[in-house]
């Protein structure tokens, strides 16, 4: 997963308005960030391993002069064949223009799509979807002498997956999206001063900046100067079959997402909450003397919970928020993420009592079943686990790190297994029809990750690596 | 403020507990953090500016092996001359005895004791208490051939003020504590393999120790090996007036220890729920919407509000946990602690709504002031700032970082012009009288920052610099 | 200037070796490194700012597996456009393919080549030189389905200028250079262990390869495996005029090789005895009681002095050695860089002395002032400054650092005129004609620095900046 | 080894001073540095690990104001419970006084000083001799009320050893030395600026002073300002019996002074001019083709060699002078300083050449024995090692860090052993009888590590490590 974010001002201090945007997207990605910045002759990038207040320290952003620019931070990923492929990715011709890209999401004929490239001579330093976007991008503008809104236009045409997309140039910022609009993006206006595009409205706060609205699926908007824009589709260039729904990402609301961000029509709190209530509406036979999240993430949906169940909500679980730097060694960062490191059951609060635990998803079933144990420890009666999704079995292919079909704890055990595996007294799902209760048009919604239901199949070959 | 650890163990690993327990103890001081550790021959010391994780990497502790170790957090303090004052202390003697201590808690007769001692002979390289101490025991074990824990029981006697403090020998490791257990430090067991004591508990569960109890004021607990300990008082060496009543500091309860841990025979979740309470039964004549916290130090105040109203407490304040690393220049370090970085207020949530906002304190009065009008902004109708402990008055000489008395927001404003500054539509501080049924034996606690009764009065020229 | 390196083994520590010969190639680049290793399946890259022995410890080489690699040092540039020009150049085909290039030397058609890739769709990142030379093989491989060999004899056809480069691929090592053979590189085999490509032999000496010969002008070398190679020339594939004569940088002999290389059929200290010899032979009106060298550059040209002159050579400068971190701000390096930081006159050494100062050349002519100067202070009574080059008047083209015509001294002030700035009692430069008699063939070498007489013109447009 | 700064200036840059000269010293030790700075107040301390351009960046030299302070380099120790003993050592009274130590030399009563004062409550965080002289003087300052003069003076009586030092108060500098002068120690002054104290007279050349004299043997410099100095001796406060003969360390001379330093009252490279002299003198059997030093530390042994002969000193092995981080593993830095690394013999350069090889001394032989394979391999024909010393066959105790007389291969070979096992056609040290004839005063100097002959024996349990 991923978090982009760009923008263009009337003065110079693009690099710290996209430093604190990134901050605020920081959940989105720990493992890179980067930054591209024009100052209207020039485009300049940095980026690197680290946190955004590591790597962009003021010393830094000093040497970054611009007026626009965009951003990116990127998630820890896994495999050695994906080290060295941190965004933003950057173009420059000979000729003069230069292009910056910053996306989040994946490609699904990332392949053939590089191949009618290779074909022609394009040639790839890693195995990014940013690259392949900027590529794309230019060869359309280099090869047909089109204007950037053609090219991006072509582009949307052309590739298929998830994209929520900042390109720059010397002196526009553009952003566009795919027509699922499966990944989320919005822009918002600082009053007077500049336009602002990021993943999450929870940036556009922290700028000061006035949120306007997403970005549509297919849309393209160009950000022509700090106070005017034009919006145009992909399909004002050529004919193309649009899709007829949504397919927005239903995990970004239940888990990805910042609570406080507005996303796809919805707030992100408000969805959560809806969820915790609906699990509650079906739980009538359990009366609970506490409803606990796992903090922080499923702290919304345990409020739901308890608001429909009128207990009250309760914090049971201490979490550590201290964190070092990210270089560590991989026995490490296990360590590090051992549950007891960052949870720590209230003492003297369990104790006798029946207790509601609300996760949002359970992936590999492992840190929960930590947990719940700990807290049975502290002398807890019952522990009835409750998840605020229906059970994860099918990998995602459009930007979410979840594992191979096989690692999914809900393919390799039935529901009183897992239940048993976990040691809770009670074990239940969100079910389908109560999370398309919880959001107000179910029907533009993936759950692909649930139902199997892909509106895009990958191709052949394609390898959640080249994210 | 600092956080202070020690550990004797079976095996040589004392350096990675110490780690890990002052992780747990992070909050308590972010500055620098050290450890001194022994293999039963010599003492070995390291500390450095930074945090834990950041510090102490697994290729550091490799090489502090030992069985026994104390480690220290420090606060970041604001003057120059603090700068070298870190923890933990170091003294080695020729003849082979060698001594570490590591301390929290400022004493208020530090320059008297230091000039005994200066008079003769010992000299000072810092102005840290921590190294008053380990100078003054050792100036008892030295001078007059002393045990150490007659050396300690003699300091006890002498130096007046807080200090809850771990002091370790190449073969054994002490623990103690003044008379009035002003600061927390309670000790536990390691099943079958050895000791912890730390300033809060929450460090003894993330080794997986077994709370025993608090170190009692005044005394002293002797661990000799990983499995054996004793404990003697002060008062068995020497006579001394013991005080009549401890002076536990209140405001550890408030605002500075994590809600996880048990201090003062109180589960300190639970004494903020029962302020939380309190508050709430005073307040009668309002209805509020919502309850919220300003997270995460006010949760279990705002959730024991909530219970009382039977409202259900809410989340309306999105926090960003992210940081680098802690070596900014000051300006950053203002910016970085700017408002809008930190919270960011739910859109759609306030909307229309009355809303009762509870914190635990106000000193200066500006954080409270622009979250206040942060959310007014989202479209809040009404906001009710309720404070978890009275007016905070008067400085504090046992340890906490609070501001000169002129700086204090409730020296300077009445209720209705603080209001007034904060924008709240009303502002209530919880009472002395309440806050006293909060905890189970009031007379035990010093609340001298509410109402200026010291127990121990600095001497002339007291520093909070020395801390 | 840059240094760079190729190797490919029996054995998985390409790595290792490429930092050792990177390390003894320190001297031709200290501002960025990197290395490209293939393990037989994939390319991993790594550069960075700084020295080889700080980018490149042995945790990192760990992170490096491969039987084959090729690494690159990077000189000091002054502008911020070169700032992300570092090498290798990585290029990764989706069929399969992977390149990396390293490369010396400047291409004076950089843009009309670098026009003809943009033209077909090839797209750059930076403005190297580097990039052109891979993206370029890449192209003549992908297009036109082509062989490395047939590409790279492709390049060497239409890219003209300076290139000592290496290309690796999977499984193969290549080596090439421009057909006048302009910037060294030579090979060498390590005992029944592989092949090494280095700029200079002193990094074949280091890893204790025995060298075979240098890359010939034209030649392409292919390094098929650890035990074999072959030869083939690029006018094998095509038509093509080759030039008549070689044209090495004379200035690689008298200035920027170690004096330990052997270069272009030339032991590099030998020739510098021999420009020694020649300036003493027309020196024949003067009698110094000391020749001394500015060390290190000119001491071979110094003890070639000496030795003509049956006088002995002197040692009468210390220099110090010792330097830190590379990431200076701007101001300390001008600092840093201070005369009397780097160069110490012996005290009691030059009083009353003939002194002749051997230098190697004089391109500002400021620290050769700063160091006469201060040698005249310390009591010398005549100071001879002998240069064992001609004249610098003109830039290069080809790779070496030199400034713009107007900042080289020799074309502000004619010879008293700069004696004069000096402060040196007399000057006199090597003449070309003597220059000439130092190099067994004097028409094989490259002399427009100092007689303007360029091979390859540059195209219009030509910076610099793109080295 | 080790080397000192003391600066008193009429500016407030003293750190920057402090780091130049530093710089200069380099030499002397390249494990940690540090300085305290007074700026009339209080004093600052800063020392750390590394070299001093790393840990004096500008931006640390901008925190440390000050017109006065001391500095510190510290050489690469062995052992583990060296590893905190950097300098200088600060004390701060409480009444206001504080004081910072610097030191050069080991002390051989340190035992039975320390326990002194340990016997009287003074108590030590180190074992370092720096700290030891520190606190003498503290204590002689508290205990007796005594001006620091007279507190020095008690030091000179009573410390035996080696120490020249550095002294600072919050106003004065003052700089003193053993009443054998063991080490060097001069000081200079920088022109209606300050006065500047250091180790070795290089560091006055790169502060612009004007040097002015050693301090004697037992001499007390106090300078009391930029512009006043005064000087007594450590007789003039009680008795003494001051030594009849001062003790200089010869080898200073012969290895570890720069040679553009002036030490003992002569410059170090004309000693050692002389010894290349000597050692040609007692050569009449040998005609060498070549003399060769290997560089840098026996060149100017070299250069007298070849002068002595008259035939011409030759430069024929290549050093890499490139370093980078000192923070290595163990096997790194044995790696690092593998010969190979380090030094590379010019090739085509000895081929049937009779060489001699001179090199300053022998203490393990492992080093000079793979240079002198290295040159055989390229085909010399007779390489003849001469040595600028005696055999070292005797640790010192006075602060140059030789290895235990076991570890001394000049006592564990014969003569014709040794030349076996280095591989050299011939080998011949300097005779003790030459070594004097090469100073003006041989008398002055303590020539122990090769006569054993201590003019101080170190007290039982006198341990090398508390340097």
């Amino acid at each position: 997963m991923c978090g982009i974010i760009g923008t263009i001002l009337s003065t110079r201090n693009a690099a710290e308005k996209i430093m604190l945007g990134l901050f605020a997207e920081q959940h989105r990605g720990q493992e890179s960030c980067g930054m591209a910045v024009s100052d209207g002759k020039s485009l300049q990038l940095r980026k690197e391993m680290g946190l955004v207040k590591e790597v962009f320290p003021q010393a830094i952003l000093d040497t970054l002069p611009g007026f626009a620019g965009v951003g990116h931070v990127r998630y820890p990923t896994r495999g050695k064949n994906c080290e060295s492929n941190s965004q933003p990715h950057l173009i420059k011709l000979l000729s003069g223009p230069s292009f910056a890209v910053a996306s989040n999401g994946d490609i699904v004929n990332y392949k053939s799509r590089r191949k009618l490239l290779e074909d022609d001579n394009v040639f790839f330093e890693s195995d990014n979807d940013g690259e392949l976007l900027a590529k794309f991008i230019a060869y359309y503008i280099v090869r047909r002498n089109n204007s950037p809104e053609i090219a991006i236009a072509e582009l949307i045409r052309n590739v298929r997956g998830a994209f929520s997309t900042v390109f720059l140039t010397r002196d526009q910022l553009y952003a566009f999206r795919d027509p699922w609009g499966i990944r989320p993006v919005s822009f918002g206006r600082i009053n007077g001063k500049g336009w602002v595009v990021a993943s999450e409205s929870c940036s556009l706060d922290i700028l000061g900046a006035k949120s306007q609205r997403e970005i549509e699926p297919g849309e393209i908007v160009i950000f022509e100067s700090y106070n005017k824009c034009k919006t145009i589709r992909y399909t004002d260039f050529g004919e193309a079959v649009e899709p007829q729904s949504r397919r927005h990402c239903i995990f970004e609301l239940i888990y990805f997402a910042r609570p406080d961000s507005y996303e796809f029509g919805e707030y992100v709190w408000n969805v959560q909450k809806q969820i915790g209530s609906s699990l509650a509406k079906d739980d009538k036979e359990i009366n609970p003397d506490l409803v606990i999240s796992i903090p922080d993430s499923s702290n919304f949906m345990a409020l739901g919970y308890a608001d429909f169940k009128k207990i009250g909500f309760d914090i049971g679980l201490l979490r550590n928020h201290y964190v070092g730097r990210t270089f560590l060694k991989p026995e490490q960062r296990i360590r590090d993420e051992a549950v007891r490191q960052k949870f720590n059951p209230l003492k003297g609060y369990f104790k006798g009592k029946k207790i509601v635990v609300v996760d949002d998803s359970i992936v590999r079933g492992t840190t929960v079943r930590k947990i719940v144990r700990a807290i049975k420890k502290t002398g807890a009666k019952e522990i009835h686990l409750r998840i605020g999704s229906p059970p994860v079995k099918f990998p995602c292919y459009y930007g979410i790190d979840t594992p191979t079909r096989e690692e999914l704890v809900a393919n390799q055990k039935n529901l009183e297994e897992l239940r048993e595996f976990i040691g809770a007294n009670s074990l239940k799902y969100l079910s389908m029809e109560n999370l398309k209760s919880c959001v107000k048009h179910p029907e533009n919604f993936c759950q692909a990750c649930f139902n199997g239901d892909y509106i895009l199949e990958p191709e052949a070959g394609f390898s959640k690596c080249n994210k």
